[in-house]
C-alpha cells in the first residue's frame, strides 16, 4: 500500500484525495495546506493525519508526495520531494517561468524520481481512444488536427490575472493533447489572438480568443482553438484527419435526452459543464497510470519533459503573438 | 414521347404534371378538373388543353391517363382508361369501399392494361435505400420492423371527416411500406388507437392515434404507430432490426444548420414539413419508374394489387380495433 | 451506519457490494451465499463477515437485508427479514409465481416494514432525466410511449430456460419503466410475440422476440419491443410523443469518438454492452435512493406494490398471446 | 424572357444550361465551345444555336453572356460582353493573375454592366441558412470562424499543375465563403501548408493541406482547412462561434439511412460525393439570383469586387506561406 501525501487541499487536491482512497494499491497519508481548516477538513473526510509541508514530505512512510497547491509552489515542492527520494505526482504547470521549469526538470532527472506531471486529458476515455486509433493507423498518416478547447465563462478576474496569460494557464492543456495525438514533435508555432470575452484580460494585454498553428518537421500540422467563454458549457472535442479518414472526439452530453418541438428539431443536452464533470474519469484513471507505472517501475506517461515541451510551446506562441512571424522550435534537444 | 391526360388539378396533380414535363419520354397532353379554372390555370402553365374527362380518356393520341381527382372517382375513372386500353397511374387509393376496390382490379387486370398505383413512399431515397439493404442481407433475416408516421397537423376537419377514417387514408401508405420492407405478406393484424388529438375525429368515432401491429407466418413483427399531429413537422421514420443488427431511416431535416448555446444542447433544424417537401424525390422517382416499366413492358412496380392490399390491412386493423382480438389474413390469395 | 447484510454474492450481488461500501451512510456488515467460496471472497474484499442467511437475517447489529440471491428466494428471504423487522431491499423479481407474489406483499405491507424493488432503470440518469420533463410537462401530455429493449445476445441456455419466460424475466423491466413513464395504469395489454433467435426458447415454447401493447383508460398508448439479441450491444431506448412533442433516451455509446472513412459516413461506437456498463450508475443511485427514503421515513422509490404491478402485466401479456386477445387488467385494485 | 449566351460546354457549363433553361425567366439562346462537337450536343439537348464566341457575345438578341469557359479566357470574354453591353455571369476565378484581374474588374465597373461572379456556395441552403442566422445576431457578436473544406480525391494532374495553386483554386472558395460569413473585411492572413497528398503537387512545388488563419480589424478570427484529398467524399463544414454560443454548417450525407451492427454503431451514410452533388441547389439558386438581381435593377450578390478581394486574400496567403510572416491586407480600399 503505497502512502500518499497530498499537498493542497482545494478543488483539485479533493478530486485526488478521492481517487487515492479509491484505489486499492493507495492510501491518504496526510493532508498538508497552507489554510488548516481546509487541510483538517478533508483530512478528516479520509481519516488521514494533517501535517506541514516539509514535514509530510520527509516523512519516512510516506512513499508519494502529490503537489496540488498553488502554481508557484509546484517547483520548490517538487524538489523538496525529489531530494527526500520520494515518487512524485505534481500538478500542471511545473511553473510560469520558463527558467525555474527548465532547473526543476533538470534536478528532478538527476535525481531519478519517479515524476509525473497532471496532463489529465490524456486520460479521458474518448481522447484516449482517438489516441489508440491514430497509433493503430485507422486512418493512416495523420495530416491535420484540430483541438478545440473552450471554457464555459471566463474566469474569476482574479484567477485570469495571475494565470501568467491565456497560452501558460489554458492553453498548456491543448499543448500537451497536441503533442500526444500528433506524435511527433512541433517544430514551427504561429498565434492568432484577441480579447474579445473579457475586458478584465483585455486591460491586462492577455488574450481570450485565439487560434494557435502548429507544423511538425514532416508537414503534419495542428489548430488549436481557445476561448474563455463558450456559453454552453466545456467544449473539448477533437478532429484528426488523415490518409484514409478522419476521426472526431465530440463533446459528452450530460444525458442522452433529446427533444424535438415546434420550436426546433432534435436537441441534445449541453455538454458536461467543466472540467470536473468532463474529466472526472480522467482523473481516476490518471492516477491509475500513474499507480501502474511505479509498481511496474515503468517509465511514468507524461514526464517532467512533457511538462517542460508543453510550456516552450506556450512560449512560442507569445512570441509569434508578439513578432506576428511564425516560430521556429527545437522540443528534440530538450 | 408518351402523351399523358392528366385528370385532376389539384395540389398533387400540380406535382405530376411538373414531374410528366420533366421527364424527357413524357408530355403533359391535357389536364381535366371539375373546376374549369384550375383545369385552365394547369393546362395553360405546361401548354396542354383542357378536355372533358371522358374525351381526355379516349383521345386517340393519349398513351396514359394519369387519375389524380377526388378518392371517390378514382375506380370509374380508372376504368374507364382501361376500357380505352390506356396505361393508367392512379392515385392511391383506389376507392375506401373495399368491394368496389375489388371489382375494379379485377377488371383491370381482365383488361390487361399496365396500371400502377401511387405510393410515392417507396421512391424516397432513404425509403428505397432501406430495401435494398434489407434485400441484399446487410442485417441478415429481418425480425422486427417499426413505421413511425406522423402529420405535422391534423388536415382540415373537411377532410378528415371525408377520409374513410385515419387506417384506410393515412396508415393505408404505412401498411404498403411495411409490407414493401417485410418482403412477406402480414398475416395477422392487430389494432389499438385513441382519439387525443381532434375533437372532430373524437366525435366523428375515428382514432387519431393509433399502433398497428402486423405479423408474417414467418414471425417477423412489424409495428405502424401513427398521429395526426406530431407538432414539429412531418415525421417519417423506419427501424428495421434483424439477425445482424439495425437499419434506421431518419428524417430529412431543412438544413444541416446545428445550434449550441447557453439554452441547450446541439439543436438541429426541424424536418421537413409535411409530403410536398420529404416526397419531392420521391414523386419523381416515382414517375420514372412507371414509365421506365411502361416503356419496358416490365410489370409495374406499385401494381393494382398492391393497392387492394394495402386496404385490405386496413379494414382488418378496422375490424381488430372494434373486436378487440388479433385479425387473421391471407393476402397470398388476393 | 447502516449495517447491510447482503444475500448473495454472485454478479448482480457484487455490484451491490461496492455501492454499499461507497455510500457514506452503510457499510457491509455481512454476506451469505449457496457457495460460501462466492461469500468469502466477496466478504473479504470488504472485510465484511461471513454469516448464514437465516444467521445474518436475525442478527441484531444489521438494519438493512439486501436481497440478491437466486429468484426463487426472494420470496422467502424477503419475508424472514421482514419478520425480523429490518428494512428489505429485494432484488426482482419477487417471485415467478404470481400468487407467492400476492402473498408476500401483503405480509412484507402488513408488517409494515421499508421495502424496496430492484427497478434499477429509473436511476438511469437518461431514463429519469425523460421522467422529469415528462412531469413538468415539457411536451404537454404523453400519448405515445416506445420502449426499445434488446440484450446483445441470448443468455445461457440454462438461465433462459429457469427464467420464467421472457415476459416475466425481461419484458418486467419494460412493464414498470412503461408505468413510470406513463404516470397512469394500463388498462389493456395485447402482445404479438414469435421465436426468432434461440432454438433453446423455441423448443421451450417460449418467446424471444415481442411486442407489446399497453393502453391506459385516458387512451395513452405504450409499446415495448424486445428481443433476446441485438447484435450490437445493450439496446435500451425510450420514445415518448405527446401534444407539444417528442422526447427520445439514447443508448449511451462506449466513448464519444467518430470515424469517417471512404469505407461509410460518420460512424458512432457500439452502445455499451450490456446492463452492468450501461446501469452502473444507475444501480448507484438506486441505492442512494433506497437509503435517502429510509434515513427521511420517506415511501420507497420503488414498492413491493410495483414488483406485483409490473408482473401482473407480465402474466397479462401472456395471456394475451395465448388468446390473441386484448386482456384487460385493473392495477388501481391491487 | 432573358436570352442567354452560354459560353462553354464543359461540366460547369452543362450544370449551367439545365438551370437557365428552368428559370421560367431565362432561355439558353447559344452554346459557345472550342470543341464544336460539345457546343452542337449540349445546344441540340435544349433546342438552342452553336454560335462563335464574338458572334454569340454580339449577337443582338442576347441579354447575358454567361462565361464558363476556361479559366484563362473568362476576363477576356467578361470584356468583350461588357463592352457589348451585355449582363455577365463570369465563373470563378475572373483570372490567376491579379493585374489582369483588376484592370478587368476596373473596366466592367466604368462600363456599368451587371456583373456577378461565381461563388455557388454562398446559396448552398445550409451556408445562406447559416448567414442569416449570423446577420440576424442568433450568436451576438461573431468571434472565432473555422471553415474545412476538403475534396474527396485530388483532381486530375493535369488539372493540378494548371490551376495556379491550392490558394487561387480551391482556398478562394472560402476566402469568399469567410468574407460573406464574417460580414467584415480580414486584415492579416497567415498560411500553414504542406504537400502530403500528391507527389505532382509536391513536385510542383505547390501545397495540398493547408491552414489559412484570417483576422479582421475587430479581431475577429476565420481559420481555413483545406485537403485536396479527404477520402470520405466532399468535407464542406463550417463552424461559426460567437458571443452567445456555435452553429454548425454539417455535411450532407447521401441518404439518411443510419446503420448499426456488431462491427461498429451507428454508422450514417459518406456526405455527398462532390460539389456537382453537394451544390446542385446552390448553382440553381445563384442562377435565380442572378435572374432576380438583374431584373430588379439590385445589386449583384456577388460583384467582380467579391472576385478580386478573394484573389487578393489567395495572393497574401501565397506571400505568407513564403515569409513565414503575418500579412496584412487592406480590402476596403479595393
Amino acid at each position: 500500500m503505497l502512502k500518499v501525501a497530498l499537498l493542497g487541499a482545494g478543488r483539485i487536491a479533493q478530486v485526488h484525495a478521492k481517487h487515492i482512497q479509491d484505489h486499492p494499491d493507495t492510501v491518504l497519508f496526510s493532508v498538508s495546506d497552507m489554510f488548516p481548516a481546509a487541510a483538517s477538513a478533508l483530512a478528516e473526510k479520509y481519516q488521514a493525519r494533517v501535517l506541514a509541508v516539509e514535514e509530510a514530505i520527509n516523512h519516512p512512510e510516506v512513499d508519494v508526495v502529490l503537489v496540488a497547491t498553488s502554481t508557484d509552489t509546484h517547483a520548490d515542492f517538487s524538489l523538496l520531494a525529489a531530494r527526500a527520494g520520494k515518487a512524485i505526482f505534481c500538478e500542471k504547470p511545473i511553473d510560469l517561468n520558463i527558467e525555474r521549469v527548465k532547473a526543476c526538470v533538470a534536478e528532478v532527472k538527476k535525481l531519478g524520481v519517479p515524476f509525473m506531471i497532471g496532463f489529465n486529458r490524456r486520460f479521458d476515455p474518448n481522447h484516449a481512444h482517438l489516441n489508440r486509433a491514430l497509433r493503430s493507423g485507422e486512418i493512416g498518416d495523420l495530416e491535420h488536427l484540430q483541438i478545440c478547447s473552450r471554457d464555459p465563462s471566463p474566469l474569476p478576474d482574479d484567477y485570469l490575472l495571475a494565470s501568467g496569460g491565456m497560452f501558460r494557464d489554458m492553453t498548456i492543456h491543448d499543448f500537451d493533447m497536441a503533442r500526444f495525438q500528433l506524435g511527433e514533435e512541433p517544430v514551427a508555432v504561429s498565434a492568432v489572438a484577441a480579447a474579445l470575452v473579457s475586458p478584465t484580460v483585455k486591460a491586462a494585454g492577455d488574450v481570450d480568443t485565439a487560434v494557435i498553428t502548429l507544423q511538425t518537421a514532416s508537414g503534419k500540422i495542428a489548430v488549436i482553438n481557445n476561448s474563455r467563454r463558450s456559453g454552453y458549457g466545456y467544449d473539448q472535442r477533437i478532429e484528426a484527419h488523415g490518409q484514409k479518414g478522419c476521426l472526431y472526439v465530440h463533446n459528452v452530453p450530460t444525458t442522452t435526452l433529446v427533444k424535438v418541438t415546434e420550436e426546433g428539431g432534435a436537441q441534445a443536452q449541453k455538454p458536461l459543464h467543466f472540467f470536473l464533470e468532463r474529466y472526472q474519469e480522467a482523473f481516476s484513471a490518471q492516477w491509475k497510470a500513474f499507480v501502474a507505472a511505479l509498481k511496474g517501475n515503468q517509465p511514468m506517461p507524461t514526464s517532467a519533459d512533457d511538462g517542460l515541451k508543453a510550456l516552450l510551446l506556450a512560449e512560442a506562441a507569445v512570441e509569434s503573438l508578439k513578432t506576428q512571424k511564425v516560430v521556429q522550435i527545437n522540443l528534440n534537444e530538450v
